[in-house]
């Protein structure tokens, strides 16, 4: 921890579950905040974040959030431009908003008026940290730690902001990089959204009387499958049109393993087989 | 252990990798042999294997296996029969022949004569204990510990081998399951071929500028690509008809997801993914 480390006095959290409680966990663990409101809708799991040691106070009304500096909404994508707008209306001026959402184009659209320019400044965010377990009782104070936090600054997005909000993922151990949000969504239907579908697609389609001859090769295959429907139909809706992109390329390379295994084409096969190989080992 | 476990006097491991060191490890652990002979191309990694403590004394010369009862061949599909035939000339007629081949059919096809009525008697077997990892230093006494061996009788096996070789299997602490060659080849096409070719396609696809966004969900669903193309290729050449069925099942099932978010149709994306994380969810 160096002195630069962005300190702010009173972080408020809206969605106090595995991301949320992670981030509450980790910032007060590295001392960046004095203290963290948790907004939620049911107040006894709030108490029980309150117990667990990771908020200091909950509240399910975000008109209370009137001193918050930095606010990061942790709801599913298809309620975080409503609940950064509800917030948005109490909180100071200099207040930072954020997000932890899995899409951004959208999001970052429909809060485009909280450019700082009157009033807070909503800038997006994406902390590559999910997991297929929910709830603040899996949050953990390392789980940003060496993690890819994507931010997604717009043209109006002020500098200091951008700045700022990076530092403070960076002070919870996440690798930082910036790209803008429809960027960031062409990339993420490629690497998360598709393999999610996909994931899917093979796990629906196992037999039960398969079951037992499923080993640790289709179990890692096809454990994201496990995510919550609830959270992942906003996501691919959210990201629709950059995920069917993706989606018929990889028809497209799936088809040349099809068509090689077809052929009997033994050195095609061998050669889809060693590109795949090398781009995995490569990611390590 | 019960006082039942199968003894074998002399075990012969033709490839002695990762499968056959661990079958080597575990049965050695397991006091279920008393002297075990590796047979590899080698001479210098069987030396290796002798000073790792897997094997008792190593030889590239399949002719030397005269007094083996119990001979397992651990290597490639694509060799395994060629294997098997060369030792059963050279072995004594009680031995038990078997192999830890990931495709059944071709295999016990090829090797059909070997029913036990003149000369050692073949059975295939399955432990479905894979990795992507490869070389006996991987190895481990209790990879089988757990995992399902299907055992693939044809209506020719003598009953006696095929609980003898059962029985030592479930001595290496796997859970056995008898299937025959071909139901054997259709139900792994769907468990383990096919997501194969699905991790290698998705991993394939994936944009070098994407990397730093490839997180713990994009590496799950592709860990099995990194496994050897030169094994896999064989596996997948031997068993292309019922992989080429299953490919076009989940490719059906793929299509489902895209029409639904074609669509725009929330209930439909629901569903199938509700489906999915049910079955995820049923296998732990």
């Amino acid at each position: 921890m160096t002195d630069t480390s962005p300190r702010f006095s009173h972080l408020a959290i809206i969605g106090v579950g595995l991301i949320g409680g992670s981030i509450a966990a980790a910032a007060r663990q590295r001392g960046l905040v004095d203290r963290i409101t948790g907004i939620g809708r049911t107040p006894t799991r709030l108490d029980k974040a309150i117990s667990a040691g990771l908020i200091d106070h909950g509240t399910t009304d975000i008109s209370e959030l009137t001193d918050v500096d930095l606010l990061i909404a942790c709801t599913p994508v298809d309620r975080i431009a409503h609940d950064v707008l509800s917030a948005a209306g109490a909180i100071s001026n200099s207040a930072i908003l954020t997000d932890a959402g899995s899409t951004k184009a959208g999001i970052c659209d429909a809060l485009s008026s909280l450019d700082g320019c009157d009033g807070p400044t909503f800038v997006g965010s994406h902390p590559l940290a999910g997991s297929e377990k929910q709830g603040f009782e899996h949050a953990r104070a390392d789980l940003f730690v060496d993690r890819t936090c994507v931010v997604t600054p717009t043209p109006t997005s002020p500098a200091s902001v951008v700045g700022a909000l990076g530092d403070f993922w960076q002070s919870l151990g996440a690798e930082v990089i910036q790209m803008s949000p429809v960027d960031h969504d062409r990339a993420l239907a490629r690497t998360s959204h598709l393999p999610h579908l996909v994931a899917a697609a093979l796990a629906g389609t196992l037999p039960e009387a398969d079951r037992p001859l499923a080993a640790t090769g289709f179990r890692d295959t096809t454990r994201i499958a496990a995510g919550d429907p609830a959270l992942w139909v906003p996501i691919l809706r959210h990201n629709a049109v950059a995920l069917a992109e993706a989606l018929a390329a990889f028809e497209m390379h799936l088809g040349e393993f099809r068509d090689s295994l077809a052929a009997a084409d033994t050195a095609a096969l061998q050669k889809l087989l060693e590109e795949a190989k090398r781009t995995r080992d490569e990611l390590g």
